[in-house]
Formats: structure tokens, C-alpha cells, sequence
């Protein structure tokens, strides 16, 4: 599995395509890119807290998401269409608001289905907060292109 | 299995201790409580749409996790700390920009875990938009409480 | 959803395909067919069992995701090739050693994709013991012909 | 994490505890502990295949769930009572009927939940066939023991 895409072309597709996922600021960037893998970093704002100033249950939800389509419009090329069609989220340790990593890992490329798994760690200490598995569906269109 | 809490101590009480929630508007608001079940609401505005203007992932699964919140609660009493461990959502249907209800069925309430089913639908048509499962974990004070 | 199978041909066509099911006795029973779901039935034997007599969860999981094939293809016509891609089970309360109902519900019958979700209930007293969701998919030579 | 059992401990319990797991032959062996982990060898026979010769969604299921219950006594010392609440499972590749490994890591050991990944990889090639997220709950007699 070999990337298509550089670090600097996904941030590129994604300020196009998803202008609201920045829009109050930069709070995903892209941190790197690797054969079967690529890491998103979230820098939580105000939005993205609960009561007691934990980092939301939906903002890591929305880490591992992305974090997994990046990783694979990283590999596949830009695909607007790839669709979620299932997560399956861990809660495993407090999330303070510090930023955090989504390091997703691909587990499988087919031809219409992916499988990937992400890592929701924090940046500074590298603890885990939580883990996610997911499939996301990749277009016919594309598939073809794709081999 | 016998509701404890009417949808008016749920909409106080959420409106107390998670006052975001609401912050732009009436964006969630509990539509009925019944043994073993209960329905939250959610009115998208501009901040659940993702390009395209469907609701967005992360709210769906917003939908889902506060609705098993609700149902939980809405069978224990408040309990703050009643935290979400695991959510597995499977994304079924296309997310149009129109209330969307979050029915949760609790399938197993125990001492310190909670299982619960949530079926997101259209409040208009009932067409199904998202399926999830969830497990809560409750906090050892309130299980003695709840005996 | 219309079922394009009947019972007794579900019944046919696991005797076919898939003997090993059934070798040890009758174990998987096909209860009913209707718009949308079916009913598998388990008949324990020893087995099935772990120590203590409890119905074990690889055969809860084997009920779950035979069920769910057996409600696809009730729906789409013999497809020996469609693959369980994912599955997500919750274990609910003790499986006594008794007759066991995989109630399976389609959630969504797309071109490639199908989402289920099963019901594991005691077949005397309609307990549940578990609960499944799972996606399958569909090879697409079958697509075509279903379209 | 420490481990607090040895291989030769692990296999022990299991044989004692667990007869009819290698009831037909040595179909289970523990292969390692190590600190946060444990990798567990299925050997599968007749039984655990399906038609056309490939190893069955259940016999993988039960390499995931006995994978990670071996990673979690290995840490927690014998807890014949520890049970899976929920597990989730993707299926990647075809499973040929060689000898497979589940490599379970820990990624979260709580007083009363576990959670834990699971990798089902041929113990040949280390192609990925499988990969599972799980949920233990454990005992509150334990709990106290364990600190």
C-alpha cells in the first residue's frame, strides 16, 4: 500500500471539500502520511468540550472519522464520495484538551469496502484515549480507477 | 423496568448539567419516556451539516450516545457521572436536514453496566437513517443506590 | 421487502450448501419468513455448551450470523458467496441450554451491502440473551441479477 | 502491565478449567505472554472449517474471544468468571485452514471492564485474516484482589 497523496495535497483537499471541518480555526491538520497509515491531529476548542472540560464523546468520534478517510484518500486518491458505513468507538481513558492524534492504520483495501482501525492518542504523553474500528465504502467510479 | 424521571425532569436536568448542548438553540429536546425506552429529538441547524447538507456523522452519533443517555437516566435517576464505553453505529440511509428522532430500547440494564439500542429515524417518514448499540458503565454509588 | 424464498426452500438450500450446519442433528431450524425478516432456531446440544451448562458465545455468535444469511437470502435468492464482513454481538443474560430464536431484522438491502441486526431470545419465554448487528456482503455477480 | 501468569500457568488453567476447548486434540495452545499481551495459536481441525475448506466466522470468533480472555487471566490472575460482554469483528481475508494466531493487546484493564484488540493473523505469512475489539467484565470479588 503505497500513498498517492502527500501530507500537503490531503490538508489541500480537505480545506476544499470540507471547508467546515476548519472553519473556527485550525483543528484537524494532517500530521504524516506512510504506506498504510496516516495521522490526524485534532486541536480541541471550546466546541469540542463537555462539562468538566473533557474532550467530547462526537469530537472523538469525528478524530477517528476523519482520520480514517484521510488515511484513505491518502492511498486511494481524493474520493469525496467514500462514505462511513460503520464505527465501532472504545472510551478508554480520560480526554483532557490537549491535542490529541488519530493514528489510523489501514486493515484492509478492497475494491469497494475499506477496513481501518485508529488509535486516539494524546500528542504530549502518547496515552491511549480511545480506540476505533471502521468500513468505509468506496464508490464504483473510483473503484475502477483504482484497479 | 419503570421510567423514574417524566421528559420535564429530563429536559431540566439536562439543561442543568449540559447546558452546551442546547447552546445554540432547542437542538435536542426529549420527545417521550415509556418502560424501557425513551426518544430524543434533534433539530439540525447549520452546525450538524456536513457539504451537501446532510446531518453529519458525528451527530448522528451524537443523536444516538444522548438518547441512550436520556433512556438510561430516565430509568436510574440522574446520574452525571454514567459514562459511554463502547458505541458501534452502522449508518444506513441518507441524513436529510429534518428532525431526526433517536428511539432507544435499553437491552440490558445491570448493577454497573447498561446496553442499549438506538434506531434513528425521521421523525416524519420513520425511515431509518442510523443504527446503534451502546454500552454505559454506571458509577458504583449510584449502583447501590439503584440496589 | 419481499421474501423470494420460502421456509422450506431456506431448509433445501442449507441442507445443500452448507451440511456441516446440521451434521451432528438437526441443530439450525429456519422458524419463519416474512417481509423484511426470518427466524433461525438453535437446538443446543452438548457441543454447544461450556462448562457449567451455559450456551457458549461462539455458538451464540454462529445463530447470529447464520440467522442474519438465512433473512438475506430469503431476500435475495440462494447466494452461496455472500461473506460476513462484520459483526458486533452484546451477551445480555446467561444462555441456558434451552431452544434459542435469532430473530434477524434487515436494516438496510443495498446493491453490495446488507445491514442486519439480530435478536438471540430464548425460544419458551422470549428472554434475550444477546443482541448482533452485522453487515454482509453481497457478490456482484448476484447485484446484477437483483439489481 | 505485568504479567502475572506464565505460558505453562495458562495452559494449565485452560486444561483444567476449560476441557472441552482441546477436547479433540490440541486445537488451542498459548504461544506467549508478555507485558500488555498474549498470543494465542488455534490448530484448526474438520470442525472448525466450512465449505470449501476456508476456517469458519465462529471458529475465528472463538480464537478472538479465548485470545483475549488468555491475555486478560495472564494480567489478572485465574478468574474462571470473567465474562465477554461485547465483541466486535471484522473479517479481512480468507482464513485457509493453517494454523492462526490471535495476538491480543490490552488496551484498557479496569477494576471491573477490560477492553482488548485482537489480530488474527496465519501464523505462517502474518497475513492479517481477522481483527476483533472485546469487552470483558470482571468479577467485583476479583476486583478487590486485584487492587
Amino acid at each position: 500500500m503505497t500513498p498517492v497523496l502527500t501530507v500537503e495535497e490531503i490538508e489541500d483537499f480537505l480545506a476544499r471539500e470540507f471547508p467546515q471541518i476548519n472553519a473556527g480555526g485550525r483543528v484537524f491538520t494532517c500530521v504524516s502520511v506512510a504506506p498504510g497509515t496516516a495521522t490526524l491531529r485534532l486541536h480541541p476548542d471550546e466546541s469540542h468540550l463537555r462539562p468538566g472540560g473533557t474532550v467530547s464523546g462526537p469530537a472523538l468520534f469525528a478524530l477517528a472519522d476523519v482520520a480514517a478517510y484521510v488515511a484513505l484518500l491518502a492511498h486511494i486518491g481524493p474520493v469525496p464520495l467514500a462514505l462511513t458505513t460503520q464505527l465501532n468507538i472504545n472510551f478508554l481513558n480520560r480526554a483532557d484538551p490537549v491535542p490529541l492524534d488519530g493514528v489510523c492504520r489501514i486493515l484492509k483495501l478492497g475494491r469497494s469496502l475499506a477496513m481501518l482501525e485508529v488509535s486516539v492518542e494524546r500528542a504530549d504523553t502518547r496515552q491511549l484515549i480511545a480506540h476505533a474500528t471502521t468500513t468505509y465504502s468506496i464508490p464504483p467510479a473510483k473503484n475502477d480507477a483504482v484497479k
